[in-house]
């Protein structure tokens, strides 16, 4: 009998959902990521996906972006959220008195922006947000501390990273200082594309802003500078003696000094005077984490210091700086290029299948072993134990334990690893030493 | 400078947010119920929370009701999810071709319901939701299995709880035996409310609705009875040879024979025939969860077994079993009735707290702790050493090194216990392990 008021099920487009073995994936590398964040001691914050409109777009001046699903309800006029930091601003200004500072969160959690979707962009994402948030004023070993916790953040995912550092100071003290003070946001556009359209096309665009063409030269080689920060340090120091560039040659110094003090590798690392970061909220070291092995993949990490957080909302001056990844796209990036890695173990440790009338003793069984810390489950669906087994097999279970009517009797069961074909009639408590040895070589 | 133009920070009424500190315990009580979960081999699933709201609303047929939050964007209806299970439907129907039954999957997540706030009660709410979904049939062991989990589940939380079960074949089956089958739920409703409105009153209703009075009678004793499974079995089984109540004696009797292998606490589960659930999808075995010693917190846990989770889908039978704690709801009540136990352990467990110049050091120790699992951050903010201490003090922080310029040269520190107040001068590595047994011992 056909039914035919089904309605078809439909996804909306440009919002991830994972199949439920990749997503075991998914949620073994967040958590890892949450877990460097609170050996870091950083603490967590859960801020509701829904925020009032003129509160959320208040860093905005009210305008509300299309990309925002912004609705009303009842009285209320609402939006979803778009970034973590907004919501950041909001929590740290209304319980400013009762916070200690410098108050260090993380926040794991959707976003939400309806553009148009498009390779590698998602409606929803899960971002993972680490801030920093002084009050009056916060040393710049928080700079220090938040590229640190980038470093061993991807430490523990086992990614080979760089991070490319620079203060926004340096470009615009040297700015300032040629006499282009009024054209700063400009030069910065052009500067900050020089890897997509060339330096030529970028030298091009600054002399019709009207720079001097040997203006325009020296900020095109300040910005292409990268390598080593004491080099790199060595070698800007005396390009300006403009306050705000010897500003940032400062903080620069004492952020590469406490890096060095965190024992960062070095090839990890390095100044790169290219690194712009388009929002305007950055005030002085910025950051961008990239895998140098797949430049293409873009910026996996990002970050940096501003002047206030929350100036919006409230008079008191919270000077902070954060970093953010986007794990949804990086997750799916990985995830096209077969990047995850070998896949894990099945969640499954052990599936115990019974044979005959031996259901009984399976389930009690599975409680024995679940107490000892293995992730076990009975079989006991109606399918033949052939098809059981071909399947285990197929979900990649390591364990299986076949349960018939005489080893109910006997109390010695039949062991069978899944990886090396071997069976073994073992009693439940050497059936569970087998196990636990296995596993704890294989580490999942 | 006052600025005028500040916008006051406001949070939607309805919506939890956690001071950081609660957040953690939150936290560490939902990474339990996902531990268990995930012990019981159930495999993760994250939906999106917007969806298409013709698909979300397919149960209801099409209907969308008042508290859905719903808008468009573009050209797309949609709705932020309501539950987990709706999703749940779709995600099986458009994935049946590639799941393996039977499905057992859990799904942790907001839901979001636009309601009248009012005690208790949230629009945004975190549900904790187990099921396993069958193709064309799942065995009864599966509804064992699911209580066997709420009793797992609230065995790591340290809760001391009551399943309370029933099997809706058995009234309908009674109903029906006395020849009520059109006023079936009517009955149910009145039956539902019993201990709301006393038996007294349930009885007036039950006469009201056309009811014969020793019938009525009759109904109000079996949806009175509690206990034991084997007595009230053996009690119930004469009532009635109705198949539909023989069929629910029958599930009974198997879901207690399970429940019985899997070795649960004779203390923890009855057999109650006033559970009824009012939703009107549970086809079958139901259960509501409370704890004894506060019954006025309501039911925590609830689920029960459904025919078919996506006929509005799809046309395969899809016949299910599952549970949902509503944990925002659960985790609100015990924290107005101070219930949220011993706070634990500050997440920081080891604070340094450099004196003098020796912020390099403090850096690099603080890398060497969190490398040794230790949750470490170094204070280099600009107060006193004196303010320091005592706001570590305060956090309960339960260990500060101090690191002074004597201290870098000799490489030996002064550890302080917070506890005890006891402080020894130590290597790094002595340090360690001082601080690794306390912690061990303390078993945050």
């Amino acid at each position: 009998m056909t039914n035919n008021n089904l309605i078809t099920p439909r996804k909306l487009s440009g919002f991830m959902e994972l199949a439920p073995h990749k997503q075991v994936i998914f949620d073994n590398m967040m958590n890892k990521i949450i877990k460097v964040y609170k050996n870091n001691c950083f603490l967590p914050l859960n801020t509701p996906i829904l925020e009032y409109t003129d509160v959320l777009m208040a860093k905005s001046g009210g305008e509300i972006d299309k990309e925002v699903y912004h609705f009303s309800k009842g009285e209320n006029d609402l939006c979803m959220r778009y970034d973590l930091t907004v919501p950041l601003a909001r929590f740290v200004a209304m319980n400013e008195n009762t916070l200690s500072f410098p108050f260090k969160r993380y926040q794991v959690g959707k976003v939400f922006r309806g553009e148009r979707p498009q390779k590698g962009r998602f409606r929803e994402f899960i971002q993972c947000d680490a801030d920093i948030i002084g009050l009056e004023e916060l040393p710049l070993t928080a700079d220090a501390e938040c590229i640190n916790l980038i470093y061993e953040t991807f430490e523990e995912l086992n990614f080979d990273i760089l991070i490319q550092i620079s203060n926004r100071n340096i470009l615009f003290g040297y700015i300032e200082d040629l006499g282009y003070k009024d054209k700063s946001s400009n030069i910065l556009v052009i500067l900050d594309k020089i890897d997509k359209i060339g330096k030529e096309n970028a030298f091009s665009e600054l002399v019709n802003l009207g720079i001097d063409k040997e203006d325009s030269q020296k900020l095109l080689t300040l910005a292409s500078l990268k390598g080593d920060f004491n080099d790199i340090l060595k070698e800007i120091k005396g390009y300006s003696s403009n306050q705000t560039f010897q500003k940032g040659i400062f903080e620069l110094q004492e952020v590469s000094n406490c890096l060095e003090a965190y024992n960062i590798q070095k090839d990890k690392y390095i100044l790169h005077r290219g690194i712009i970061r388009g929002q305007n909220y950055y005030t002085g070291t910025i950051f961008e984490t990239i895998l140098p092995e797949h430049k293409e993949f873009g910026v996996v990490c990002a970050g940096g210091r501003y002047e206030n957080l929350a100036g919006y909302f409230t008079d008191k001056k919270l000077p902070g700086v954060g970093m953010s990844i986007g794990f949804t796209r990086l997750f799916d990036t990985l995830d096209n290029n077969d990047m995850l890695g070998e896949l894990p173990l099945s969640p499954t440790q052990l599936e115990i299948i019974p044979l005959g009338k031996t259901l009984t003793t399976c389930l009690n069984l599975s409680s024995y072993y679940r107490k000892n810390k293995i992730r076990c489950e009975v079989n006991y669906d109606n399918r033949s134990f052939k098809a059981k087994l071909k399947d285990a097999n197929k979900k990649g279970i390591p364990f299986v334990l076949i349960v018939g009517e005489n080893e109910v009797n006997t109390q010695i069961y039949t062991l069978k690893n899944m990886y090396d074909g071997i069976q073994e009639n073992l009693s439940k408590e050497d059936c569970l030493e087998r196990i636990t040895t296995f596993l704890n070589k294989k580490h999942d």
